[in-house]
């Protein structure tokens, strides 16, 4: 066989191993897909470009479920834990929205409860001011954000929880596909702001699931 | 005044504003230092060269603690609630340790408990597989690592919590002062993986302290 | 010679050419310096570093001032004419203080009237907001931040006014000497922003010069 | 909704929030325009794909207007104050025309009076100094360049208001998609030029139009 | 005639001159095969688009054959020697299995046996330890990797042959077509890693075979 | 203690961990050394600058052996097995020779004969062209080279063995500190090339040693 | 009109404004090819792809000749002057060969009488060395290489004229679109070796014209 | 011996070996001077830093000659031919005449007639314009020039002979040590113009004599 499923891996990283579907022939997803259904998994595939999704549509359970915004298809077993905690995905555009959908539809699959809060980005930063609440509510907050890539230093500096950044391609000319947005996440002048890669919803949804699913801390 | 302190900042991100002391002349960050205190604050002084701090050193408390290594100056107020939670810093190898330090000094100013595992690289993984217990016991680890930046793909597939992948500038030649091991973290291919920007031990640290010491979830 | 001192340009382009130090003698700094003196002009020597000034002073008139954090030397002709308009430099944080400095001693010696505001960036958005008073009054307005430079979005946004966007090399590892802040600049989600090169407060101060000179528009 | 226009925008920064289309579907785009007509704005879309344009035009009102070359569309409300001041567009090359016509519809649609010369780049450098007399009548110059970007600097050295260059991708190889032209811009030699993003029209449209409105200073 | 074939490569580096197909067209592709066939050369033929190859098709000898995952060409002459020594080529992902196709073909072409072994990246790094036999049997080893690039590292801790690495342009955002991969294997801290351009497998081939071939040393 | 040495290492991948001493301090650096001394191990110490070496030497055994133009420092056990094979170290400048020196140092530590041929670049290929039999004698060829790194190309074509290619930081301006050469040793048109990173000798003498010693391959 | 067509250039620079068509609509190319066909030039059109030049065909005058290859469109005066002095063009690949079409094409329309020795690269040096004494015929010599961009530096070893060096974007990977083999290049260790930008045939056509006309030199 | 010194250039290039200074020990430097003297070679040293010049000072002939500012030494045998042709080497500024003494040292050695223009840079075009009358009896002209590198482009468009930009490293920021200067120029919009690496005055100057003592071309 082509692909070598890590099936231990909900044992070990608490989830199963995700189909990322770039550069992927819908054959190959589908019998990827096959398998992982027989394990008992619950499917998660990312980057699923609407004619792929097309194709694979009529082998598909009747309850899987299919985001065009951010190209991720989903197929939950039946019974499912009610979702905990609480994430807050924050966009700075609404060019954004595809990434933080990506991330939304990860951390759910997972198991997380997730809010959202879109184009708020600090060229109008009253925007962002007016929601301090629901920013303070959250335990883990996701910002997406291009172009400049500013919000999650503003988000950082607001509250006392983790932030991730994610940097999406959304731009032109010196945004280099990104990089711009990723190194003011990086250099972030406000404390508690990690990253990830451009694009990279789904990489936001588990770092902030594995935050969000904590229990407390014991004192030593 | 040259500084506009951010007092609230304690209140609104759970830590004070810490001194970056690069760039900065020893009567600047002594004013600082002496400002802080009578804040009744903590400090915490990075990037603290040793020449800088032996022009310090006369004018400070005795409680006062410089890590040569880490290049972290600490100041403890008198009462210290106790370390919480489990953080677990991890370096590739020897060269990466001021770094780790200095995400240590940080994690614990601000109130963590945090443990060390250090040269455990991947050109060597049996020393790395031989500590899985104590991967596994904390709530959230730091990977520190330059060169080939691959240790924290490796600890991210053999843990649950979150990781944060911290590169260093260790290394040389398309090495780039780091980019190769930033990239690498950035890529890679382990889910649960933040990244913070080279060298960065102090954010890693907050952004650590900010996950060690969650609560728990509720449920909806 | 070794230099060919374009003395129309006071004429053509509103101010007399700047001596740029980097790189130049002091013995090469010092005739230009006589040179520009005698044909009557005001000076204004930019990246003259604390030794060079020392080796020259002696030969200076006494109305030279030198500021070493700003690290510009300037001379001004006896009868100088009321500074106008009004241009206001703020900065990110106290490592920007030296360019914002540069910036201040040229728009001065061109004949601009100019406030500071310093250390006020986004990781404390309210140190901001609560000048934002200060900022409206501004004819035209210099950000100066290094790390992230998010500050010039935010300030572009809160303005009607012309913003330039100075970024600093202040930072390290993926800060790439100024060239994420500068980035981020360049990409700024507010409109009415424009930016000069990495720590190019002399830049910054002509173009801001340049705008705050203008008289009213006529309507056609 | 997925957009949550700034409707203050006018107020605070003196124009409404401009639509981006790049990466935008016809649908979102019109709802976002219908909205923004209901709340009496003027219309300005930049980066309007003919395709999308054509998709659109039915439900536009007829005082609609696109501009092909700058893929541009406007719709004005019907009473419009005269265009005030002189903005100049200058061009290097013809290729550069389709960025220079978005500032000047950006410019124009904020209630500046524009004047455009084109294709006088340095490599015939008399087609420029011929016209030295409409370079000095303008307010504030908006040059754009691509290739080698370096009509930027040979303008700033013959006129004495605020010059904003425009670096575009038009070129090859060591071009960079208008990186070359871009720091050609930013290492002028020449004061008083300050630079925008890559094809950012737009952006160099909003700074010329704040400084063109402004008022005369007042001495202090 | 456009191409000047080196006809006496097979004597000097013991393999004919392959045929790169990028950018060629069908037809020149077809005489230079014709020409190689002449001169009773086997055929290898690499990035042959399957397009190209259909076109092709009908003029080729009925014992060529196509490989479409690797996207290369093979016309073997009718006697071969049996193939020795063992080549090992392993991958990281599903996803780079079409660059280990080109490697295994090329090595295959110049008399190598070769084996693989596919997805068994460090996020499942119990995959890869479960095979260390494997490895160790290998005379050496081709290890292709996108996004983290992280395999040949660990893999050349685990053994004593030669190791090359295969950087892929598989990832997105900052795995920047392969170059985070290939910055990770030039950086690798285990040694005996060497690597080659990124999606290189015939490189890697070549250079495989140069080594696998090769016979016992002599101590002098 | 600091560093977690791999005493394992000789047993899986035939030698034992080399000291690298960039960013080590003195004392550090003879600490490893007594241990591995005490481990029964030959020693490598690399990138071990003449300063350091001479504060180290009074305590390290007389058989001790420092090359300051590699900055290598080698202590052998006192038998030593005879050389085996032979590689050869090439170099296209005479500044390249330090590269060349850490690995005819590496390899011949590890047991492997080997032989130079200095200062044979392109720009007089006669020099080369002189030597062709002595390329063909040996078992495996580091190619050393700095500026333009076009050696290694002219170097593959000659022979049958591999080759593997050595970037240095030999150059100025746009060599970027061996980018340049790098580039073009991963772009090398002749086959049978392999790359390290830029300067690293140590990592080329690994890699030259670990083909070097190889026994015949079997048929199957 | 959009173009401002350079009329006096032919006096000034000894030749006619050529026509870049990237990124010009089929009318705007025919436009301005008939303005200078009426101001009595010849016509040199670069970059005109297949489709463009079709749609061009029926208006143009029956001298006109399309070389689809190097996508150059040439018309040419009635009578024209013999072709003077010897320049040798000289290609790496045969996938090099449209770049080196392009600075024919412009070399023979200024009046150059010109040659070319095509897939001579390095890989397989004896070609080239077969060759020497047509090298060593030519006043001026082009060479046109991606991938490594080797062959310059050797070639400016065998020869005492003037060497071009064009890079060209053939090759994949760490060439970045000739990046590559345009440092190498630049980095030459031969002497008497100028670059031009990435594919630009057409530069490096007008560049060896300037010297190959040139007249013999007068001794002060 | 360390050093393979090309003897027989001078009769395949025209020119002797020139010594690289940079990276040299002052012992090596002078074993390499003694070996050509010997040989009857006129001598080039370059990159010679003052302190090492010093310490050779002492063993050198008398009719040694240093010239500090271009960091050149230079020994002429006795009887020397009258320097033909005139190339013509420009400055942009005071701080690129270093490398502009580097292309004269260079060019004069070989044989070539020079003379120099220096500070005519595109800030003050009017500088240049009134030299055309000296551009235009250059038979080539070396153009040296920092920052935004324009100077070449202006040239290109005055002159009908050949070009050589030399970009340099005076710059900040932005500049990238020379890189935005070089990418100027090579995206030059003028025909004509071909580049070097960044401050290489040496080869600059080489290109250039080989150009200036070109005799007349035939016709065929
Ligand atoms: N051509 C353009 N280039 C850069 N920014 C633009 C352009 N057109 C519009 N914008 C900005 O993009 C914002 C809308 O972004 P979004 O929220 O993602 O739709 C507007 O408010 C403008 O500030
Ligand atoms: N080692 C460090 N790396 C990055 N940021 C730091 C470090 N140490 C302190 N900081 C941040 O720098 C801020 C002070 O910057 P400044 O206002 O320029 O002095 C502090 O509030 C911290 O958030
Ligand atoms: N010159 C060198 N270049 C690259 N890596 C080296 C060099 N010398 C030693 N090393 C590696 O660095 C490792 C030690 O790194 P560390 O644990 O940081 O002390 C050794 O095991 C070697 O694999
Ligand atoms: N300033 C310079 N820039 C670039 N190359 C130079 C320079 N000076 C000398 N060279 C070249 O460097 C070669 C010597 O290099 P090496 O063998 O390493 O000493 C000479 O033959 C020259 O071709
Ligand atoms: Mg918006
Ligand atoms: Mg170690
Ligand atoms: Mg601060
Ligand atoms: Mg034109
Ligand atoms: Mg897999
Ligand atoms: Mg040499
Ligand atoms: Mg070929
Ligand atoms: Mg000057």
């Amino acid at each position: 066989g082509f692909a070598h499923v890590d099936h231990h891996r909900p044992l070990r990283n608490g989830m199963a191993e995700v189909i990322y579907c770039e550069g992927k022939t819908a054959p190959q997803i589908s019998k990827i897909i096959q398998k992982q259904l027989k394990a008992g998994c619950d499917i998660l595939a990312t980057r699923l470009a609407r004619e792929a999704y097309l194709k694979l549509k009529k082998n598909l359970p009747s309850k899987a479920s299919y985001n065009p915004e951010g190209r991720v298809l989903t197929i939950y077993k039946s019974t499912r834990p009610k979702p905990v905690g609480q994430i807050l995905v924050v966009t700075a555009g609404t060019s954004d929205i595809p990434v933080a959908e990506e991330a939304i539809a990860t951390a759910e699959l997972l198991g997380s409860k997730v809010d959202k809060l879109v184009d708020v980005g600090v060229a109008g930063i009253h925007r962002l001011l007016d929601k301090v609440d629901r920013l303070r509510e959250a335990r883990v907050i996701v910002v997406v954000a291009g172009m400049d890539g500013a919000l999650p230093s503003v988000v950082g500096g607001l509250v006392s929880c983790p932030v991730i950044g994610v940097p999406t391609s959304v731009g032109y000319g010196a945004s280099f596909g990104g990089v711009a947005a990723l190194l003011t996440m990086l250099n972030s002048c406000s404390t508690g702001v990690g990253a990830v890669n451009i694009d990279n919803g789904f990489g936001a949804g588990c770092l902030a699931h594995r935050i969000n699913v904590m229990g407390a801390p014991s004192t030593t």
